[in-house]
């Protein structure tokens, strides 16, 4: 393992695919997960050419505790005609603190003449004098080596040239980059066969999924000699996306034997999988390899008994290897067994009563026909797990009705949000109206209100965010809002999930978790 | 071309896939549109097993007209320990009339002994038995060799004795399947290799994408002496999918030199792509290779400039070539190159303007700034185009105002969401309230219910799909919201974005624009 880099690029180049913007909470949220998976190394970003990615790196710096990966700055080399050190984009790469930094640098030599209108000998100057300034200032240093391929296929000996001109420099690693995705994994390997003992660098691959083959053409470089691979999570990217990590390394690891995480993470991948799916907010394909949904899926029919009998003989592989689970359909995700394992994490033994587990397991699998989904709502599912165990569900108030009126007139600026919530908490009734930006502010100010005379606790609890998903229809005729809601408590953060028909109503829901939860971790006794 | 065999099993393999059902008249459609698309063989499903699979191949000998293909029967060898001509399900495939009988065989000695329950021995003679006597009755015969590559495993001489049985009764194909989808290319080539002189038949071969390798692994057994490659529309199937068969064929066709389906064929495969996944009523995979709508798109950034003069440098292949087209993306990094290139892709020529564009681009800058994003909006875009080309934006009303109340009473079931629009059209003054499942919903039948006595060309206009967005607060003290909405007309579908602080006001903006594009676009003045 030792000798193997997992380098993932999910928060740069993956960020790239249509739909995906991330704000940089989004990005420390996701490089958490990456790290939780045992990735190598984090690419987070272009710092200097892009805002958000100068400040993705500032907080990195101090709010990230990474446990296995260092974080890598993506960057270009140095702008023809002009000294490294007056650089501003060079400088914004040391400046951003990351200890390793990867090099974007032109390999195709017609590139290099008509993108950069510059020449073959000072582009790899360009290299050479950004790789040396860097390694000066103590990084480590990749070099993603753009268009390798086609490069490769219009001038070989330019090619290999710019790879053993950043190795000569003291780069550590030169990642070959199909950039447009056209390979082939025959003719892949062939290039990188030649390319291997040619470079005088550890060489890595960076594919993406034109053609359909950007994980077997990836499998194929290492075959042919590649040490580092390169990927996203879920294969996000522009396009048809990059070679998705996860399914790389669990080939490798599941079909190969090659360990290449650290030991028991690949069976995280499929949680870590579908959280980073709730951020970026794309919907999770359900075909996807090892981490889909319908992934270890059987309709049942035919082979139903025998599968049950014996499961190795249909599964190409035990999902559990990467924490997914073994479906019948007219089922859906949750299993006993994953549901134990939730339970454990977050404190709850279930093993010891399997008539509970078994409770539990049909509660959760109604709640996920209806459209819930507790991957990313942990505060919601120790509501339900409470409820289950001791008999009653934490509550902190009985709502009689609440209401929300937004309005606009187009000749009074922005429309505005008036919630008025009724309730009974604490022996009598409360009601209380509060306006908000949006009907979801305003009954987050109107609940506050009203329960705050109450419970102060609340004073330190405030909703961070709210992400909302419409999930179509295959549930009834109608589609359904899926709506997660992050809450912020002096000392930690929890999410909450909410569906109905109604995405005020499905708010609401979760909004009322989340202060229930919050209220109930601050040991505040409810009824 | 004559000696390869592209095989489609859309109809039998890829309905296993979750989630789709289809009706025979859907079959029949689908059935025209692989023909169109020029595979040789179209496998339709299983006569006697499955009565609308019966009812199919009844429907198929009068009402399809096949220009290139042959229909396939599915079905199992005879039943252990009854005789061939007294197999009921025998019967069925030679009464389905189709040319072409698939045998489904196990050639996995443990699957013969722990799922069949027989002996090697006897599955061998029903092997034998079966295909005989689809012979003598006149009936090209192919033999899916079931769990082959696991089988192999497990038992090679085997796994090959029933290949070599199935050829020596008269089999055309032996197709080796890797049913569990776990091979990945390098070993599965071994394999076919091994096989292919010892099978005496056309190798075929039919792969899942469970490692994510099903088209690499096609193309690798093609590589080893396959002719005859199995697959399905959009990689429709069970679990993960099957082999997606437009991108083998593009990869061979386009990337190979190999041509496998009629001359031109190829070329239609987006149109027909899209077509289908109609009729089965799955989500188009956008980031799918060669026809997905995110295959051929750029953000556009830095390189836009460059892809204007040199779109091959940044394109694997001319999207042309299998009838997709190249799309800019308008995103935060929009430069004039890019604009000019989406505008041109829209209909507006805005090369010849330099003041023009410079205004356009710092209208995109600016609003993106403010949280929009035109990515996905092209009919927003549109609109914005229009007002800055010809000096006023489309408009087919005059909003004085409008409000939206949801409200909830624990004791009265579900929330209702109740919307009042007061505008000025065709010359008065109209106010209508309408009820929704939410605010957005109530909305847009409120404004429906306003605009259709003076504008009947939106009863044909209605809304398909709402997705939401939070924008995090680097744009300001407040979160924004963007929303995207998906408006669906008579003839296509367009996407517009709103975005604001108030969820609900951000979602009228972009139903405004939805209603305005489709009147806009059905040539309907505008003021």
């Amino acid at each position: 393992m030792s000798d193997f880099q997992v380098y993932d690029t999910t928060l740069r180049d993956g960020a790239q695919q249509e739909g995906i913007s991330l704000s940089v909470q989004d990005k420390l949220v996701i490089a958490g997960h990456l790290d939780d998976l045992g990735v190598g190394f984090i690419e987070g970003g272009w710092p200097g050419a892009i805002p958000k990615d100068t400040e993705f790196f500032r907080r990195a710096a101090t709010d990230l505790r990474l446990k296995h990966a260092q974080l890598a700055a993506f960057g270009a080399t140095r702008k023809a005609g002009v000294r490294v050190e007056e650089d501003a984009q060079v400088q914004a790469l040391v400046d951003s603190l990351a200890p390793v930094v990867t090099l974007v640098a032109k390999s195709d030599i017609r590139h290099v003449e008509r993108a950069l209108r510059t020449t073959g000998a000072e582009n790899l100057a360009m290299v050479a004098d950004t790789v040396r300034h860097l390694r000066e200032h103590g990084r480590r240093v990749f070099l993603d080596a753009e268009h390798f391929f086609d490069g490769y296929r219009a001038d070989p000996a330019y090619a290999v040239e710019v790879l053993r001109t950043a190795a000569e420099a003291g780069a550590e690693v030169v990642a070959l980059c199909d950039t447009n995705g056209g390979m082939l994994p025959a003719e892949l390997a062939d290039v990188v066969h030649a390319v291997v003992s040619a470079s005088g660098a550890r060489v890595g691959i960076h594919c993406h999924n034109d053609t359909g083959c950007a994980v077997a053409n990836t499998l194929a470089a290492v075959d042919a000699g590649a040490t580092h691979v390169q990927g996203t999570l879920n294969g996000y990217g522009e396009r048809t996306g990059n070679a998705d990590l996860v399914t790389v390394v669990a080939n490798l690891e599941i079909k190969r034997g090659q360990q290449v995480l650290p030991t028991g993470r690949i069976a995280e991948a499929t949680r870590i999988a579908h959280a980073v799916d709730e951020i970026t907010n794309v919907t999770p394909y359900h075909r996807r390899p090892y981490t889909g949904a319908s992934s270890f899926a059987h309709k049942a029919g035919l082979h139903a008994s025998a599968i049950k009998v014996d499961p190795e003989l249909y599964n190409h592989t035990d999902p559990l290897r990467v924490g997914n689970d073994m479906r019948m359909l007219v089922s859906d995700m949750a299993g006993r067994a994953s549901i134990e394992l939730k339970g454990r994490e977050l404190g709850f033994d279930l093993a010891g009563d399997r008539e509970l587990l078994g409770r539990i397991t049909d509660r959760v699998k109604a709640l996920e026909a209806e459209g819930y989904t507790f991957e990313a709502a942990d505060a919601s599912f120790v509501l339900l797990l409470h409820e289950e165990v001791y008999g009653f569900r934490p509550s902190y108030c009985s709502v009689e009705s609440w209401r929300v009126i937004t309005e606009a007139r187009t000749d009074a600026g922005e429309a505005v949000s008036e919630a008025t919530v009724k309730l009974h908490a604490g022996g009598r009734r409360h009601v209380a109206t509060a306006e908000g930006n949006g009907p979801v502010s305003a009954l987050d100010h109107a609940l506050r209100s009203a329960l705050l005379p109450v419970y102060p606790e609340l004073d330190g609890i405030r909703l961070s965010d709210f992400k909302v998903r419409i999930i179509d229809a295959s549930i009834g005729t109608d589609a359904v809002t899926r709506v997660l809601i992050e809450t912020r408590g002096p000392n930690s953060v929890w999410e909450t999930v909410g569906v109905g028909p109604n995405i005020v109503e499905a708010s609401w829901k979760a909004l009322l978790d989340g202060f229930t939860y919050g209220l109930l971790t601050q040991d505040v006794p409810s009824r």
